[in-house]
C-alpha cells in the first residue's frame, strides 16, 4: 500500500524526468513563489510570460542545427533549376555534401544557403514544403524524425509552467515559419507564441487571389542583441523567466533578470555525450561561453544535462 | 412579467448596443456557425482569429488621429531643446498649432512629427510618457479622455468574439508601443495581441542595466498591404475574421477573405454626424473609397454606424 503510493506520488510528478536536486529545486521554489496568492513574490497570470530558445534548448542542435539539414535537403532538390550555384564555392561545398568546407566557410555561408532555399514562394507552399520535409527527413545520428529529438524534460517544464498560468514563448534564432510548422504539435506552442528570425514578406496579388510571397532579403536576425528587441516587439512585456543554452541567448536572460519581482533565468549545459552531446565553449553550433561565465557570475540556473536529466529524449 | 422577461433579454444580449437588422444578423450568424460543434463551418478555438483596425474602428480618429494629438503635444515640451525645429516649416506649423498649414503638408509631414517625439528615449521611458499624456489630455471636441472615445458597439464585439473563444488581435497603423499603453484595460487585449507600426529599437547596456532604446528609424508602417505582411509575421494564421474602416484595412479584408470556410469581413462606415462624424471618401484621416467599393461588390458587411448603432460611446 505504502509503496504503491510512492509510485503513484511519482508518477504524478509534472517533472517527472528531472532528477531531485537543486536544479529542479530552483524552477519549483520559483513557480511556487510566483503563484502564491498574497505572496510577496506572486505575479498576475497575464505577467507570467516564459520565453525558451529552441536550437539546443527545446531540440538537439548537433551535428549541425536542424533547419540547416533542411536547407542542405532542398538545395538538393533545387539545384537542377540553379546552374549558377556550380561556380561558387560555398553551394559547390553544400551540394557536394562535404560540411567541413562548408562550415570552415562560416556563418554567412550558412546564411546565404538558407536564404537562397527559403524565398520566391509563397508563405503557405513554404508550410508544405517544410511539413513534407519533416514528415520524412531523417536525423543524421539517430535516424529518427527531428521532431523526436526534443527533450523530454522541457516538454515537462513547458507544461508544468502552463499549468501554472505561464505564457510559454519560442525566440530563437530559427526562421519564424519553419519553426511554426511544428511547434503547435511538438510543444504546444500555438504559431502567434513563435518568434524567430524573418525574411521580407510581399503582399502580391495572383488570379486575384492575395498571397504573401517570401523574399530573398533577412529582415531580422532573432539572435543576441536582437532577442529582448523581438520580444519587444512581439510580447510587449518582459519575461519573468527564461531558458537557453548558448551565447546568443545572453541578452535575452539579462533582460529578463533586470525586471524587477521574482525572476528565473536558466542556461542547458549539454554535458551528456552518451544520451545527447557534450560541448560548450569552442562548438560551432550553440557555442556556450560568455553566458556560461556571466551565469556563474551572477548564480542563474545551469542545467547539467547529464546528471539533471534523468531521460533526455521522449524515445528513450 | 412578460415586459419584465424582454427587459431582462435585451439587457443579456451581448450586442445590447447594436440595433437589430442585417449588419448585427451577419455577426451573430457567423459566430454560430463557426462555433457550432459537429456543423460544416466549425473552425476550432485555435483558429478562431479576429483582427481589429484601431483608429475609426475601435476608437475615434477625428479631427485628426489621436496619436497625432500625443504627437503634438510632445512637440511642445520638446521645442526647447531643439531650436532647429523653429527653421523647419513643417516643425513650425506643428508648434504654432496651425493644423490646417501642417496637414497640407501630407501624410510624410505628419510621420515626421510621430517620429521626431517618438526617439531617443527607452521602451519603458516611452510608456510612462504616453501613460501620463492619457490620464490628463482630453479630446478638442469633448473633452473626454481620449480612451474614452471608443465604440461601445465594438467593446460588446470584442467581448462577444473572446467569449465565443476567440482570439482578439489589434491590427493597426498606430504606434504598437503607444498603442499598447492602453489596449489592455480599454479593450482587454494584451500587448503580445497588439500589432501596429514600428520603429527600431537598440539593446544597450546602461550602468549594468540592460534597456531598450527607441531609435529615429521606422522599421515597418503596418498600413495596407503592411497588414497581412504583419499579420503573418506576428500571427502566423491567417484571420477568420476582419473588421476595419478605412483604404488601409483593404488587403487586411482581402487575405481574411481568401482564406477557406466561414469568414467575416466588416467595414466601418461613418455616417454619423451627431454622434460621431461622417466622412469617407475625401477624408485626410481614416478615407474610405476602394475598400467601400470593393466591400459593396464583394457583399462585405458595411456598419452604417448612424443606422446600426443604438450606442456610439460608452458615456452616452
Amino acid at each position: 500500500m505504502a509503496r504503491s503510493q510512492v509510485v503513484s506520488a511519482a508518477s504524478d510528478d509534472p517533472l517527472a524526468s528531472w532528477h531531485e536536486g537543486a536544479t529542479k529545486r530552483s524552477i519549483v521554489d520559483f513557480v511556487t513563489r510566483v503563484t502564491k496568492a498574497g505572496g510577496p513574490d506572486y505575479v498576475a497570470p497575464a505577467e507570467r510570460i516564459a520565453t525558451f530558445d529552441n536550437d539546443g534548448t527545446l531540440w538537439a542542435e548537433q551535428p549541425f542545427y536542424f533547419q540547416l539539414a533542411f536547407a542542405l535537403d532542398r538545395l538538393k532538390a533545387l539545384a537542377p533549376q540553379h546552374p549558377e550555384w556550380h561556380g561558387q564555392e560555398t553551394f559547390k561545398s553544400a551540394l557536394a555534401g562535404d560540411l567541413p568546407a562548408l562550415f570552415a566557410r562560416g556563418e554567412s555561408a550558412l546564411a546565404e544557403i538558407v536564404a537562397a532555399t527559403h524565398f520566391g514562394i509563397t508563405t503557405d507552399e513554404f508550410e508544405a514544403i517544410v511539413r513534407t520535409w519533416l514528415a520524412t527527413a531523417r536525423h543524421p545520428k539517430t535516424n529518427r524524425p527531428f521532431t523526436e529529438m526534443v527533450f523530454q524534460p522541457m516538454l515537462e517544464l513547458l507544461a508544468y509552467l502552463r499549468t501554472n498560468g505561464f505564457k510559454t514563448f519560442i525566440v530563437s534564432a530559427g526562421g519564424i515559419e519553419f519553426m511554426r510548422t511544428f511547434a503547435e504539435t511538438t510543444y504546444s506552442i500555438p504559431p502567434e507564441q513563435v518568434i524567430g528570425s524573418t525574411g521580407k514578406l510581399a503582399f502580391e496579388m495572383r488570379d486575384g487571389t492575395p498571397v504573401l510571397v517570401k523574399l530573398l532579403d533577412i529582415e531580422f536576425v532573432n539572435d543576441s542583441a536582437g532577442k529582448p528587441v523581438a520580444i519587444q516587439k512581439h510580447i510587449g512585456r518582459r519575461p519573468i523567466a527564461s531558458f537557453g543554452n548558448s551565447d546568443g541567448d545572453l541578452e535575452m536572460l539579462q533582460w529578463t533578470m533586470a525586471g524587477t519581482g521574482a525572476r528565473l533565468a536558466m542556461l542547458i549545459q549539454h554535458t551528456d555525450m552518451t544520451r545527447e552531446w557534450a560541448y560548450d565553449r569552442t562548438s560551432p553550433f550553440g557555442r556556450l561561453d560568455q553566458a556560461l561565465d556571466e551565469a556563474h557570475a551572477k548564480g542563474w540556473t545551469v542545467v547539467d544535462m547529464k546528471n539533471d536529466w534523468r531521460r533526455v529524449f521522449p524515445f528513450e
